[in-house]
């Protein structure tokens, strides 16, 4: 049978899903793994476990896509319907896998959780199906493969811990092997660009590229791109990366940003900005600690969400009050008389001070409005200062650097336009600590 | 025609979901939604921009269900396909509506986009439509009825910020109008006790009341219960929803945990622990300040997010390093070589030390192992701990109040173990804040 596939869907099954008590994230991974991989998919679709309802999306699935994932309803609780459903419409019966159920054994006996037929039946599989050891969970994936048919069925998992890094770790090798392929990605973390002007500069390349295959991921003012490419070898496919990267390096940002994408490219294979700022400051060897008031904490609970962050921060400041900002980071009175505590002049002085307080090589100090308008007095004059504007100063024994933010919320309501300001500075609170290292 | 629904179905339309871009959170938003209105949901799929699929989609839905909800691809930069192919399903033609053309230009004027064809193109609907007016966007949301077929369909814009408010504030009192009903709900935050134990004491109100409907909505250690009932007034709904939520106070959590359900109860419309804590430290006029080890500034960050917190807080700090505990808040050189860092006498100073250094009526300290274990030596003995182990201490004048903590990571990998006991820790350390203010 051919190894190409010419369509992909993805089903999901779960009546948790069907009552939104959870959201769809393992449809999402799958989809855009897929498409990494250059596996066109067309449907998605959501399930309850009924059988009756299971078995007519499944003839839709089989009558229009060659690889069909199926996700759900394989762990113990379930009444094992997707499984028979599926293996009755590829023709297969189950039988006892008896390395799987040798694995679920050990799992229960180190949970302490006694054996029942529950716990048996998730290792009921096809004889020659293709298994996929779960790590993470009791319920092995599997694969059945429909020769004649021209067929492919993946049965996963549902907890998305459990199912992505079985994807990534055993299904995605043999999707490669299957091809005869080996798969590789690289990813380039940018910040200070969007998503519409890193599309727009990568455009031809996301829609004409097949190998490899180049597709942009955007979180809250941080933009990651990810190269996938395929190939016989990993160095092939490290070669065919390495010049798809100078190519996107050398994209023009107009009309949206001035320069090249290669200006905004801070770390490569970096999951965020806070992962980067950890990984440049621990091979300098240096490290940070923060001063913030609108952000609350946000800036230096990024930070410490990377394993290892202890080696390059030893503390930080929320200085919310003025009086904390005078206190833990000795803000000068009349700075915050003259310049008001909305100001570049405030947010270096608690920059400054929180790299004294903490001998730390590098403070950051960040003040601002997060919700709702203010009047500030600057030097004598009143101006009104809109939600979204942030100061953020970054020092390093002389070197000073500071931004002011212009965060619009546009018409999200209050808390989303908090959120959106606050991580948003809280980003760019971070990048500046990694610029300032990499100095 | 009945108003009453017997079968919806969500189709979303998008590209951008095929190719896993965006994760599909306005199905799950519907689905909930639905499920409170006791309005039985089947199915959920995804199709692309493509003519075909969405016309074999949306006829597959069309004869099975009768409420077909239909998001995303109303926006501007869409080809209409979604709409215009509803409305031939459904026999109706699309002309243009002067009030959403007259929105929707005073929208482009006050963001300075020009008029362009596609942006009226969004204003085309069909002429008996009942309209949603948009706050958050540009596109409105409409609903189309065929009353002979006894079919509706309900069109939303795809971006969940315009679709969870529209839904909310236009939808959901249309469909209540519809069924000449209006609806009510409550929502009961529960802290300390986990979703499988608040399943078990409601599984009988959850699988058969249908009026109020109970559901629970599961976060990282919280637990919601939302109470919907339905009815002619909304006077009849409150007492509907008062005495179900009598029952939900007096159900016993045997076997899981001691005690009946309203021991956990900590508020009542709290979509957080976080807003809870903020909504008790304000009402009793009190404030706080942490001093966070392996949260890093978790705790302050979440009790931050809501918007007026700088009543109750004046300043935290992170003390990751054993240096920046003894000089930010005072913990003893003794405490640390006698009891070592992981410890609850470590933590009752750093709480001590929060309290006194900001002035705070309330401190809270959290100190222990996010990731990777570690062995302590405490009063001279050695004790292996694990990752998961906190210790949280939370100080109101002479008033101490500890928690150790041993968070259990199960088979997550390392950054999600981490997270998670990141997550609930400085839960713990919320919580422990709301009960000392309510003291």
């Amino acid at each position: 049978m051919s190894n190409k596939f010419h369509a992909a869907e993805i089903i999901s099954v779960g009546t948790e899903l069907l009552l939104g008590d959870i959201i769809n994230t393992d449809a999402a991974f799958l989809a855009r793994e897929l498409a990494s991989l250059g596996i066109p998919c067309f449907f998605q679709s959501v399930v309850g476990d009924n059988p009756g309802r299971l078995r007519a999306t499944l003839k839709t699935a089989y009558e229009r896509s060659d690889l069909i994932f199926l996700t759900g309803g394989l762990g113990p609780t379930c009444d094992d319907l997707t499984k028979e459903t599926a293996a009755e419409m590829m023709g297969k019966v189950l039988v006892l896998h008896e390395h799987s159920y040798e694995r679920i054994k050990k799992v229960l006996a180190s949970r302490n959780i006694p054996e029942t037929d529950n716990q048996v039946k998730q290792a009921m599989l096809p004889p020659d199906a293709i298994v996929f050891d779960n790590d993470y969970g009791t319920a092995p994936g599997f694969c059945m493969v429909n020769e004649e048919a021209g067929k492919t069925m993946i049965l996963l998992p549902g907890p998305p811990r459990e199912l992505e890094p079985l994807f990534t770790e055993r299904v995605k090798p043999y999707l490669a092997a299957r091809s005869g392929e080996t798969f590789y990605s690289v990813n380039l973390g940018m910040f200070g660009i969007g998503e519409a002007a890193v599309e727009h500069s990568l455009r031809d390349m996301m829609e004409h590229d097949e190998n490899p295959t180049v597709a942009p991921y955007c979180g809250e003012g941080e933009v990651r791109v990810r190269i996938t490419a395929r190939g016989k070898t990993e160095e092939e496919c490290r070669e065919l990366c390495a010049a798809t990267e100078q190519r996107i390096r050398a994209a023009s940002c107009a009309p949206y940003r001035p320069g090249i994408l290669d200006d905004y490219i801070y770390g490569i294979d970096c999951e965020s900005v806070a992962e980067g700022t950890v990984k440049v400051l621990k091979e300098k060897g240096l490290t940070v600690s923060f001063a913030e008031s609108c952000t609350g904490g946000y800036a230096a609970k990024r930070l410490t969400d990377i394993p290892g962050s202890s080696a390059v921060m030893e503390g930080s400041f929320v200085t919310y009050s003025e009086k904390t900002k005078m206190r833990f980071v000795g803000v000068k009175a009349e700075t915050l008389a003259e310049c008001s505590v909305y100001s570049e002049e405030v947010a270096v002085e608690m920059a400054r001070g929180a790299a004294l307080m903490t001998g730390a090589d590098i403070g950051v100090g960040i003040t601002g409005l997060a919700t709702g308008g203010d009047v500030r007095i600057y030097h004598g004059k009143e101006e009104a200062l809109p939600a979204g504007t942030v100061f953020i100063a970054c020092v390093r024994g002389d070197a000073v650097e500071t931004t002011c933010l212009h965060l619009d919320p546009g018409r999200r309501n209050p808390l989303e336009g908090r959120e959106f300001i606050r991580r948003r500075a809280s980003s760019q609170a971070l990048y500046m600590a990694l610029c300032m290292a990499k100095k």
